[in-house]
């Protein structure tokens, strides 16, 4: 990943500042012939979009995309997709106090360090404005997934989803995993007797011009085996490259990820045995990757995203004169920007499965896409 | 990241199986007149080289090291670096019987899946032996790291330095930090208490033929602000693809990491300070990168490394022809292949922090090598 | 240079169609803080523009570009600059009737081989109107190569300038080249006799529906040693790459380049002497470039644009059907689009010395700026 | 392509000077099960190497090539290749009076210029000998192309054939082009008569200790149309950053080339019939390429090499010390480096060719591998 691009045949590259004329992205590499409209793209939008709840920034966007070129008569024509969304809702004043200074846990300081130069209003470029982007490129990546593989002979389609399973200290209880509760409360919760509790301890949060952090799992079903380009390309590595370039993202983990370094190897093991011709695994330890390749089990991964900068408690600062200021936001911000990272988390994995599934077939067009054997 | 190159401008390119005549790497894209030579590289190899204590595989692998091009009468060209390790203690015959079985955790069944073939002797590709060339790179990195900076006007050189911070089950107690006792134990643990007591565990694991996991922490000081290259190319980023990519690795975190998702903003919040013209922060949770661009704080990292999936008790598996079969590993394996990755992560990051430094200096020549104020 | 995207720190990527809502550009990895604003850009627009003279298409183009990001109070800030440009000249009905014929010399049949689908509008993707783009991205390169190269002390500055030095099988003498001559007349032509024998010469062209290739020379002064990243980024390589990449070109040579054929190696040799401490050449066959580096002379490239492939008299060929038909074209096309291809052969030299001004300075900041000897 | 990497999913990099220990290269992204060894490889390097007429450098080198990983049981195994070539016959006392001098043509003084050192024994990276790998990496392309064309259903295979098609002066007559007389001469000149001639020419201009350019044409056989990834990966683009990347090279054109500029466009058009299901082009001013896109017709690519640069005739120069001198070369050199760059150039071609199929297959997977209609 390269500067302001990511992916290598299915690759996009995104612009745009928090309070410019407008955000936008080019998708470039996708393949033709593929049904696309802004209707296609626009539900991941809404997902993301703030101001649907208390606990998101009640800036209202209304985030309206529109694709100016690579589709002809709602198909794909394999040339560069541009998708854009103007930005409306700029109260640039809510920001004119922190054009000279420093808010921590921002990234005010660091371009000041890099560029010479920023851009202060609401963030410019390292807002989190940018994540839409994001989201509307994974919805092309779904189309794509979902084309390419839509004529094989499996029993389930390819299906991305992302769920909040950690705020602040408060996780979620597995076993009561309820894919179907996720859209069904403010917070992406597959726990609803998380999710309630979950309101009060937020509401409390925010009340106190407080902030919290989050941890996201995003699960890949459906995946076809033999997706990665090991050594440096491997599937792991680049997830984890897509995950920690989100905004306010600080860890990332495949499958059992950190827990597994308490493990000895009996346990960490997913033994293998045959189910109809393929191969099922007992266990899902490796997070649906084994050296840098998916094995055709679902492709697991969490990610942490740390709490707001944006408090209203006073925190020590400098600005760009060197002086030494205290620094508080009063502008309208999430209490947890985790909420709002899921659907982001799902498209970054849906670009990199994309991404791969492209590469894959170009040096290995006749690999299987279930986990079959034998192949010889 | 692609293939099995990595690094943008600072590009490194492996090649080599286990069990093939020769591993090796190309260093492209290194500044010239750098004075480099194979006593350069070799001392960070030996850290590295496996057989040095009884809680690192026993194979001899002498990892002697050659420059083949890229270097003339001591001192870089600015043309690639051609390094190669010839491989000497090669017991196939420990191999044989996994020809055709899959072991589980290793990458058997995926490369088998992708490419339909593959040298299984020694794990081949997918070997740990492949990380010997990224230390060799590390050292070159390490190199131009220190010739870039020389000239600065700092209190401190750019350090990169590792440690193993729990294994298995165990933490090491941070208080007891010495960095000097890293390479007084063979678990490069920075705690000599902890140390003390790992042996006893690590030999009843390697007894029982069993192994365990482990997390290692690296750390550079003395990092440039201005280092990284939003929002794809992001510093956290791309050291997070950089250390997922290396073997058995399943997670990664940036400063606080998992942590940050459990904190409050107030608490969370790195706050700054003027300390003789340069911004001094009061904490840490940030790892040293805001943005994706580093602050001039440590970067610190932490990566989590699976336990290894070579061990003596079977597990169920299945074979090429689809029968179902029991694995397990005779051959000369570490109980905890996390040790040996304490070098492999200080050379990943040594590798990324030369590539965004060249990077770094290309777009922006003359920002500040510290984090001093103003710039205007 | 991969796609639609060229360049590898100044990386430009573009989108959009012929009859789509708008064209654009990201310009991405610009330095920060050099001045630049629309009216930077519109004047190389305005020399591209088509329905400046009777030998250009009578399209009606404003193309006014906007700069949608990554400028800041007037000065860039090192994130993705985003250009645009919206059609409004679309007369879609004039291509009716060749959304099924494949006109000999476009890209109707291998679009329609690659993609199985094409927008067949204005020749949609592969359409002429692209190189807009390449000439606004071209301004930014201008205004990165002054900024970056404005301390130096040097005689000249850096100066990129192009013109038509055949056209059909008219060659200027060149022994009257004028550079001021180039911008008084239709074609670019630095000959103001050529220029205007031209003028019935294609005046005789365009009224037999016909059309006639042209020979392009772009040269830039002031051009610094040390650009190009041998062997496979070398300068030359990269130039002919990008000169090729324009619409209808055929060919590309640096410097003496067929002719060079012919020579003797006595005579092709190009001397050097000392003058002011610099070297100097006493010719220019390698046309500024040795081993892929510039040597600080001009770098001087031709390019060869073939005839206008919609002309009016019918030609045979086939439909998508497999249909046999004969195709003519009405629309208003160029009697020769070599001549609109001076600006833009201009844009393409001015992207990649950017691109290699960078690359240069990354690897090699201290290198001299001039050839100027010892540097020991 | 970037520094000493070239091709985007079929990657080669290239490593080593010509007085080092070894020259090499690693060839990534090749698909799996391709039968390869040595022997597929050493032929094309005997075509290159030296010393097998009067005509070429009397320097013996065995250019014995050596596979180091990526193959398996005589099979590619999907991972890097990596092939070497020991260097043997190196007389580095030839070179030693031109350590400090720079001699015109040659990069000396460019990368002394650009990196401030430069290893001058035999020209040290800039060497012709490069190529050898060039060659090496050619041979494995056509392994794979033959491979993933073979169960087409098309009249002819992929071949990709060279030819010296001038001297000096001195052209062939294209109407004796005859591909069997090609082996038959020491020029690789497809016209038997020319090849007659063109030995007293050649033995005068060598006696002379003078030197002469060439220009060489490349034809590819049997591409399947759709290769090509427009707009900045068009194939000739490719093709023509290939072929000037190599030593010498100051040209490059693709079918019509120059003389398109000449043509009307008329005269220009390929016209189009049907036959067998299939398009036939009436002539192929193209060269196989449309819109940066192959049609299916034969891809045709010229090349002038300048003349050798190494001749005895004294030149003015410098020297490092700016100095100024009179150089002249003793060593053994090619009176015209054109001949031995045939199979350069047709390796070359290969590799654009197996990265751009592969690309394209990434892309476009059921594209029609033959020019046939309708695919709807």
């Amino acid at each position: 990943m390269s500067h302001n691009s990511f992916g290598h045949l299915f690759r996009v590259t995104t612009w745009g500042e928090s309070h410019g004329p407008a955000i936008g992205c080019v998708v470039d590499g996708c393949p033709p012939r593929i049904p696309l409209g802004e209707a296609d793209i626009q539900p991941w939008l809404e997902r993301r979009r703030p101001g649907q709840s208390r606990f998101t920034t009640q800036r209202q966007e209304p985030d309206q995309v529109r694709i100016l070129s690579g589709v002809f008569e709602g198909r794909t024509t394999g040339t560069p997709i541009a998708l854009q969304i103007e930005n409306t809702d700029q109260r640039s004043k809510d920001y004119a106090d922190i054009a000279a200074g420093f808010r921590p846990g921002h990234a005010d300081l660091t371009y000041e360090l890099k560029y010479g130069i920023r851009d202060h209003r609401g963030g410019g470029r390292s807002s989190a404005r940018e994540t839409a982007m994001r989201v509307a490129a994974g919805a092309v990546a779904r189309k794509l997934l979902a084309d390419a593989l839509q004529s094989r002979t499996m029993d389930a389609p390819l299906r991305i989803r992302g769920a909040l399973v950690q705020i602040g200290p408060h996780r979620i209880e597995r076993a009561r995993w309820d894919w179907d509760a996720v859209d069904r409360n403010p917070f992406f919760c597959p726990d609803p007797v998380a999710a309630a509790a979950w309101e009060d301890y937020l509401d409390e949060v925010r009340k106190a011009g407080s902030s919290v952090g989050a941890v996201i799992e995003v699960v890949a079903d459906g995946v076809p085996p033999g997706l990665g380009a090991p050594l440096y390309g491997k599937l792991d590595a680049e997830i984890a490259a897509a995950l920690m370039s989100i905004n306010a993202v600080k860890a990332v983990e495949i499958g059992s990820g950190f827990a597994a370094a308490e493990l000895r190897g009996e346990d960490n093991a997913d033994e293998m045995r045959m189910d109809g011709g393929a191969v099922r695994f007992g266990s899902n330890h490796a997070g649906g990757i084994l050296g840098g390749i998916s094995t055709g089990q679902p492709v697991v991964a969490r990610f942490a995203v740390k709490p707001t900068s944006s408090i209203l408690t006073p925190r020590h600062s400098v600005d760009r004169t060197g002086a030494e200021i205290d620094v508080f936001t009063r502008g309208r911000h999430d209490p947890c920007v985790g909420i709002r990272a899921v659907p982001v988390g799902e498209a970054m994995l849906a670009c990199v499965l994309a991404d791969h599934l492209l590469r894959h077939r170009a040096q290995n067009p006749d690999a299987p896409v279930t986990a079959r054997l034998p192949r010889h």
